[in-house]
């Protein structure tokens, strides 16, 4: 079992968009960004695994938005990811406002790895082991 | 009842990423620029009912990545929208491929209009009444 | 010579940043899908290149930003293309907007072909001769 | 005259794009984060002053790339700025990548400061005394 992982970011002008706040789709790219960063730390190198082949893809998505995070407010972004079934991989994910800790989006997202367009189990992802 | 709405669009190469494929966040973009088309038909500006207080703003997404496109790809991305209690608003979407006809994503999207960080019954955004 | 290409976009939401108006980064990406749609047209593949070892990277912008598009704008955006030297291709560019025919921004765009790591002639891109 | 300013980012995998390397317009976004981050260490709150009718605006745009960033790497953004003129803004950027020291792009960045669609003096924005 992996520790949760915790990452801090910040918010940046150019993602929030005419409302002033940051952009539905952006909180995405947080949530992606932490992901590799913790797949990395656990030595899954998503780059290198395209290079060699194998896409791990994202196939499904289910995110709560709770509050909006505005102009340069600090937030900490925590993972937890487990495997379900033969293939999939979940990420449980958190967005949290830092200077009060309020709950700003929760995720819950699935991950299959795919190579030549076939899911593959994830058993045969030896990166994944560290998982088990 | 508002019949479902359809937008034609195509990928562009910068919204791929190192795997050659859409980046998952950029069908948000996508979803969101159909609906603000969508809105807009309805005669639901965005960004007018910004400058007047009134902020529409996603609070869940639901979203399931079939398949990936890829450069230059032509897709067409159907919505469908309705009330849903007091204060919510249903966005149903579905992107497919114009070439083969596959189904990409489909996704469940709900709104709610925020006003000075309250949520708002959609039955005092007058623009909604079309909706009935 | 190749005959100037035109391609007519309009503003996406997404793309206004807190301003409301449209954030000068996304103006690149506007005048990079023109120079890809432009180049497809005379059936250089950006995407194929890649995929054969060739990249064509951009070397150097020069952006004048004259007026600002905002939400829902429709705009034309203009491409003329010339050899420069034996390495250098350069892309004139211009974004006017639709309704008024203001100019919104023109550029010039300087872009390299490279292949493992280094510069390539442009004669030796065969896709490039018709650019003679 | 204020001193150079130094940033450190490192490149999030959704800003590489098909060819595997850092978007060209991506750089124009780590730069104005870079600009806004120096400006609010002068007390120049580039938000705030939005909300009271004054837009620091981008003018032009010079950028050199000299080498790309792929994913992963950690790089240092410099930034110096001075007035030039009674209404421009000088801001001379570099990006450097952390590991190797070499100059991935160099860029000198014109601003303006506009209200109700003005050129407005330098002089008129009292954030900006501080540049003197």
């Amino acid at each position: 079992m992996i520790p949760t992982h915790k990452l801090e970011m910040s918010v940046r002008d150019y993602e929030c968009d005419l409302q002033g706040i940051v952009n539905n789709a952006v909180y995405l790219n947080y949530l992606e960004h932490a992901r590799h960063t913790y797949l990395l730390e656990q030595n899954i190198d998503f780059t290198k695994l395209h290079a060699e082949g194998i896409d791990l893809v994202v196939h499904r998505i289910e995110i709560d938005y709770k509050q909006s995070l505005t102009s340069g407010e600090a937030f900490l972004v925590t993972t937890s990811m487990y495997k379900k079934g033969p293939l999939r991989v979940i990420f449980e994910q958190q967005i949290e406002r830092k200077s009060d800790k309020k709950l700003i989006a929760k995720a819950i997202v699935t991950g299959v790895g795919v190579c030549n367009g076939r899911p593959m189990r994830s058993s045969q992802i030896k990166e994944f082991d560290a998982l088990d």
